[in-house]
């Protein structure tokens, strides 16, 4: 889990094991650095710190585009389990946790307004709809001073 | 460059340079693993290989989502830079790879279709359309036997 | 119906309730004009004529990107239940038609590639992936000659 | 012109001319029956009003996905067209409005939450990024009491 325990509206077990999954069992997530900083009812928020792999234009020192779509994929799943979670909290941890193995992206958008250069960026995701089937997500990409760099949205198949 | 040289329509030194940008000097595609394994004038592919850091989804040792947006992304890319390469046939490769720096995506759409399960997998894009300021592209990720996994859609900024 | 019968791969009395579901039911298809030309397995076709209201750019004579989106929406529900009516077909057509009572589109994304100006345009579906819940499909929106003047791709719920 | 003139930060002369193109001129919007409720520096509002016509799905009384998304590209192009009126505000109105006849919509993102059934909606765009050649915009579909319907996304070209 990241240096400091993210802001969390969850109980710390399903708080810990969430952010094990999403930075750790994830291989990929960690390959991007993917730190949970925030965990709402139907929101969840991440930082990215800039590395050279991440590079996209050499020239610019600009983070690369798959960079970005990889974090609100990520991001827009993690959201969803936040909801997921909060619709089902007479369940415990374990049994939450376990609802998640079907979660899978249906398809995302994302719209690149301006280039990524910092040392370290924000992401935040939240549910705009939690059905039984189908969730609907949006998200934004932002620099250190909060300026929003891009926007995504995505669904995801939930059952 | 890959161990075995692109297909190709380009000469050998625009070829060569071209492969390098995208495979050495955007070090992103370096962690995807990118190898160009075509270059037409309109179109482009290149395959990619599982990595244990590429896994999406640790249970079921699925290709992360964001491998292939990203994936997807460098190779809409790469297509348009063979449609500019090959409308500026007449510039020295030197003056037509100049044209890249003002390169850039605008958004980018991916349907997840299938899990991406193997060890091989191929992506293709090609140019819908070449204006002087906008490219939009389509492009397709594959399993090795040919199987459709992802779809995608994007616009870029040419100039 | 239109004037022509469609070309079809289903038996009479379901390709004729489909189509005056497509085409008289869903009062705005009959706004735009759509009037379906093919029903494959996982297909579908249909042509829109150009007329004043239809009309997005009035110094150009060009047609409503808007138009655009209806159509090819509407199209990859009519391909989805195609896709639904070929996978069901020792189902009587009342049942299958049935089955179309829950589809709804999930999201849209459509590229305009071309202005559109002309008298007659054709489109086209096809259902790249039918899940148990969910469908994505692909689409092309054509003038008389074939030049494709915009591409589409969406996701329905099917259940 | 609504019959209630429409809240706005531009000059009499600018707001109607606008108004009358967006609600007149572009003959499918007539169709849709939109009406210009908020002109702001860098966003647009407006509302449609339910009509047979624009009916999806005959049993549920639900409007048109196809009103929808083309309700949504037609007013992220308003909302690019007041930032491109804001940014050239030392113009005389006839001049910025010479500038809206390069516009055209590039792609586009619907994604459909909840059903719009309802007898009046609201559509409300806003631009994200106005560059010299591309402008990004976001829109939301609302119902009456303000609940989100659907959410869009479109790239533009301005000049």
């Amino acid at each position: 889990m990241s240096s400091t325990p993210p802001r969390t509206v969850f109980e710390a077990d399903f708080t810990t094991a969430l952010c094990q999954i999403f930075e750790e069992h994830i291989s990929f997530n960690k390959v991007l650095g993917l730190q949970v900083t925030a965990l709402e009812a139907q929101a969840a928020e991440a930082t990215v710190a800039m590395r050279p792999e991440l590079i996209g234009h050499f020239a610019h020192h600009r983070m690369h585009g798959g960079v970005i779509s990889a974090t609100l994929d990520a991001l827009g799943g993690l959201a969803v389990m936040t909801a997921i979670g909060d619709r089902h909290r007479d369940e415990l941890p374990a049994a939450r946790l376990q609802r998640f193995n079907k979660l899978g992206t249906i398809d995302l958008r994302v719209d690149y307004l301006r280039p990524a250069i910092g040392e370290r960026f924000r992401a935040r995701a939240e549910v705009l709809r939690l059905g039984s089937r189908v969730a609907s997500t949006r998200m934004e990409f932002m620099d250190a001073q909060g300026r929003l760099l891009s926007t995504g949205s995505a669904a995801y198949m939930v059952s």
